[in-house]
C-alpha cells in the first residue's frame, strides 16, 4: 500500500513536470531528461510509469480534460440555472489556467503544431459544454428574445479560447476582473428581461473553488 | 533589372514556401530543406536570401504585420466612423487568415512555444488597433451610454484571438457568416442607438478586398 502510494506520488510528480516543460519550452523542444529531473526522480522512474514524451503528454491532456469535465458538471449546491452555470464554469476554468500548469499545458499541447495524432482536444470539449448549457438556457427561456443559443455559442466560445491563449503571455486576460467586464457587456443583450437581475457576473459561490 | 526581379521574386518564394511549412510543422520541425524544396529554389539560393530559419521566420512575420497595419489603415474611399471601420478590419482580416497562409503562419508563430527572440507580436499589435479605434469611437459618442471602449476592446480582442486559433483547424471560425454573427449579437448591445441603424455586421464595400 505504502509502495502503490509511493507510485502515484512518483506519476503525479512526472504529469506536473510534464506540464512545467510543455508549458516552457512546447511539446517538441521539451526532453525527457528535463523532466524527469524537475520531477526528481530518474530517468528509469519515468520510463518505468510512462513509455514515451507523447505518453506523458497523454496524461497531461487526460488530467486538464477531467479538470474541465469537473468544472462543467451540475455541482451539488451549484446554480441551478444555465446561464449562470455558464458564468461560473468561465471564472472556474480561467482560475485553473490562471494557477493550474497541467490545465494551461493541456489546452496549449492540444493546439500546438505539428498536430499530434490522438491529442484530446479540450477546446473541443470546452465547446461542446457551452453549445449544450446555452441550448438549456434557450430551451429554459433565459435568452432574451430573437437571440438564438448558437449566436451566444459562437461569441463565448471565441472568447474564452481568446482569454486562454492571450492569458499564456498575460494574466490579466483570465483574471475574474476581465471575465466580469466580459460578462457585463454581453449579459444585457443576451439574458431574457426577467432573468437578468439575477444572474451574477463575478459568479455564485459555487464557482469559488476555481478561484481559491 | 531582370536579375533583380528574379531575386525578389525567388525570396517572396521562400517566404510563402517558409509560411506553408510553419503552418504545417510548426516552426521548432520545420527543416530549411523543405522550405527550399517546396519553392523551387536550391539550398544556396535560400542562404543566399536568408541566413537562418530564424530570419525566414521574421520574414513571414514582417509579411503578416505589414497586412495587418493595411488593414488597420483608414482606407480612402472607407468607412468614415470607427465602429464600421473595426467591422470592415475584423472581415478583412479573418479573410486574410482564411486564404493567405503567411498570415496565417504569421499569427501562429507569434504565438508558439518556445518564444521566440525578437519575434513580432501581431496578435499585440492588433489588440493595440482595436483598443485605439474603440477609444475613437468612444470620442464620437458611437458608443452606448454605459458601455466604454475598454469593456469593448476586451471582447473583440479575445473573440477575434479566438476565431483566428479555431479558425487553424476548422475555416468556420474565419468565414464572413461567424463574423456576422458575432457583430449582430453585439453591436445592438454597444452602439449608440442614433448610430445603430448605420452600422452594417457584414461589412462595407471598404472590406471587400480582404475577402476577393
Amino acid at each position: 500500500m505504502v509502495k502503490q502510494e509511493r507510485a502515484a506520488r512518483t506519476r503525479q510528480a512526472l504529469v506536473q513536470a510534464a506540464a512545467e516543460v510543455f508549458a516552457q519550452d512546447g511539446f517538441v523542444l521539451a526532453s525527457l531528461n528535463s523532466i524527469s529531473r524537475r520531477a526528481g526522480v530518474s530517468n528509469g522512474a519515468l520510463h518505468f510509469h510512462f513509455e514515451s514524451k507523447q505518453a506523458l503528454a497523454r496524461a497531461v491532456e487526460d488530467e486538464a480534460a477531467a479538470v474541465v469535465r469537473a468544472i462543467a458538471a451540475p455541482a451539488a449546491g451549484g446554480a441551478p440555472n444555465p446561464l449562470q452555470r455558464l458564468i461560473d464554469a468561465t471564472h472556474a476554468l480561467m482560475g485553473r489556467l490562471d494557477r493550474d500548469v497541467v490545465v494551461r499545458a493541456g489546452f496549449e499541447l492540444a493546439g500546438g503544431l505539428p498536430r499530434r495524432d490522438g491529442a484530446v482536444d479540450l477546446r473541443g470539449q470546452w465547446q461542446g459544454w457551452v453549445e449544450e448549457v446555452l441550448r438549456d438556457a434557450e430551451r429554459e427561456g433565459e435568452l432574451a428574445e430573437g437571440v438564438s443559443a448558437a449566436d451566444v455559442s459562437v461569441t463565448v466560445v471565441a472568447a474564452t479560447v481568446g482569454f486562454e491563449l492571450l492569458g499564456a503571455d498575460d494574466r490579466t486576460w483570465t483574471s475574474p476582473d476581465t471575465i466580469v467586464q466580459f460578462w457585463d457587456l454581453l449579459l444585457p443583450r443576451l439574458a431574457a428581461a426577467d432573468g437578468f437581475g439575477r444572474l451574477v457576473s463575478a459568479g455564485t459561490p459555487a464557482a469559488a473553488p476555481g478561484r481559491t
